[in-house]
């Protein structure tokens, strides 16, 4: 069914679809490619949320070529008005002969339709052409549409030995520059990071994404492209107060607990702070509900916690992915430990995780864990 | 200096002298290779201790075109009587032109002995090619020639998060069929395996080579050729007693103590068990003293022991490298630790430890780490 031609127009529609993994939040990151006679004559991807998609571009570009033409899309053309346009709609206008789509879109306000409408005027459509590897550049779209919910990582760093501090608290720096660049990529294409009050007292962190630190992205990606990511602070008894260097970063902060802070608390918080009570379960915040909660505007969290958050996040079957920076260090058995977890009976107790990416990041190793919950 | 052609010999020599690693203690392992207008007339490598050096076995083969032939050798040529006659007579009689050595000999009686043998005898002779590399092959020898002590290397095993087993004590398994059958391999070449007596406790582990589990090995060494490495378990208070799976196996066990077993727990030992008093530092047995004695005899030890012994060993200044294998799983905050070293203050005070080698054996990983005392 599929050609090799098919199978290298689609691969390199996913390599433009990754370009917007950083700036379409909360839309998907799609890539299109369109060929005519063997010949790429447009491509193009979605570049932020309100701008055109990636078909759009890709049409633009080919103009009179697309006639007769084949597009790749790695998600399903749009059926609807929405900010712009049906994409299912230019491609027909422009005379596209045959489209072919690697991953439906599990939207149910579109799910099908574009397709439909394809196939209504007369267009062949081609689908399941490397779906699996299209999904990846959309886990925590196609998640959050599905289930509501966003795609949750957990991000930690450890010693060999897996400690995270040395006994009396010194953490700094376990690992390497080139690995705390990594985090700050990792955190710029996360819509929310989630840390603990603890985290809070003890780092007085700022948890912004900061341009000069992102490395090889900052070529790519201007100061005024970064999508700050919402940095949300799980603080369940409002016990957090005075002055953070959290509030010092002009980007959104949510405040998350279980009751309501005092008015004089709340009435130092500057514009960018919201607040919102979620229930609570043995008197910790329920992180099934605060994950409900942020999957109505967020495809992806990362948690930035010590090892009671991380551990519960892990516990609760909450975790699709863990990325674990490991430096070639040993701390010994006094230091601090990664992720508290329930105690098990059994190895098959265990939580099930599959090593699905390894690599050298400076000095250290980065291991990407997918959970099985 | 050197030829490409020197270092692809070289290169040969070395990775024949690979060969011997499990056979040849306490000899060096030792590779040769005779080349002659560009080919190669002669190669062989030193089996085991009492049988031919690896030059004969080349020379054999090469019979008369060793004639104005060039020899690498990885080790030194001997000078002196041992067991076989000098290794340098026999390539002098032989009418080489040309020796190519990449490491001298660290032994007193030979040290610069061969090479000045040779030179008298008219022979070219080059040293210092690929010493590095080939200096691998024999750490151990090295180490003892040198210091009167066995290279030591700390096996662990462990999950990402530096535990060895659940809180409850089950360790059963971490890593798999494939790591364990690398590390029956790891004990098969090294001459002493070093063990404490909680291990004995509560694993009574055999501790030997099973032929049966290793893996590729197996076709290159018959049972017959493996040398079981002497299984010293430490008991410094002299607890050992009762019927233990070490005794079943009737291979060389060492038993050290800080002070003597009574006569009737002594009476139980099979013939294959001795025992040795080492003096005591703060009630435990000295280490840097039963390295000096085993360094009598062994060239290489490997500590297979719990997070204290083996975190005695890092903690004193006397491992040389760490095996960890790694398994790709997580067990939680409360599962046991890996190493039990001291407090550090700053992460200045940590062990040093380089990574030399990492690679997949089957699901896990092995890490190979060398330690700057």
């Amino acid at each position: 069914m599929w050609s090799i031609e098919d199978s290298q127009m689609m691969s390199l529609a996913i390599e433009l679809a990754q370009k917007g993994m950083y700036t379409t939040r909360p839309n998907p990151s799609v890539g299109s490619v369109i060929v005519k006679d063997g010949e790429i004559v447009g491509e193009g991807y979605h570049i932020r949320a309100g701008g055109p998609h990636a078909e759009v571009y890709a049409l633009n570009m080919a103009g009179d070529d697309a006639k007769g033409a084949t597009a790749y899309v790695t998600l399903e053309p749009c059926s609807h008005y929405g900010r712009t346009p049906p994409c299912a709609k230019a491609l027909i206008e422009h005379g596209v002969n045959r489209v072919v789509i690697a991953v439906t879109d599990p939207n149910p306000e579109v799910s099908g339709r574009g397709i439909a409408m394809l196939r209504d005027a007369g267009i062949q459509v081609d689908v399941g052409l490397m779906t699996t590897e299209a999904m990846q550049v959309n886990l925590g779209f196609l998640k959050r549409m599905e289930k509501g919910l966003p795609w949750v990582t957990v991000k930690l760093a450890a010693s060999l030995d897996g400690k995270t501090a040395l006994s009396n608290g010194v953490s700094k720096w376990i690992t390497g520059p080139e690995a705390r660049s990594d985090v700050q990529r990792l955190r710029a294409r996360h819509c929310a990071l989630v840390t603990g009050i603890e985290t809070i007292i003890a780092d007085n962190p700022s948890l912004n994404v900061r341009h000069s630190e992102l490395g090889s992205l900052s070529n790519q990606l201007a100061p005024a492209e970064i999508h700050q990511p919402l940095r949300v602070v799980l603080d369940s008894q409002a016990r957090l107060k005075g002055e953070l260097s959290l509030f010092q970063i002009d980007s959104p902060i949510l405040l998350v607990s279980t009751k309501d802070y005092p008015e004089e608390v709340k009435a130092t918080w500057p514009a960018h702070v919201e607040h919102q009570i979620i229930a609570a379960v043995e008197s910790r915040i329920d992180l099934q509900a605060l994950l409900a909660f942020l999957g109505k505007t967020c495809n992806s969290v990362l948690i930035e916690a010590g090892a009671t958050l991380a551990g519960a996040f892990v516990n609760q079957g909450l975790t699709d992915e863990i990325v674990l920076y490991q430096a070639m260090k040993i701390l010994g058995g006094h230091g601090r430990n990664l992720l508290a977890l329930d105690d098990f009976e059994t190895m098959s107790d265990i939580p099930r995780i599959n090593l699905i990416d390894e690599r050298k990041v400076g000095k250290d190793t980065r291991l990407t864990l997918r959970v099985s919950n």
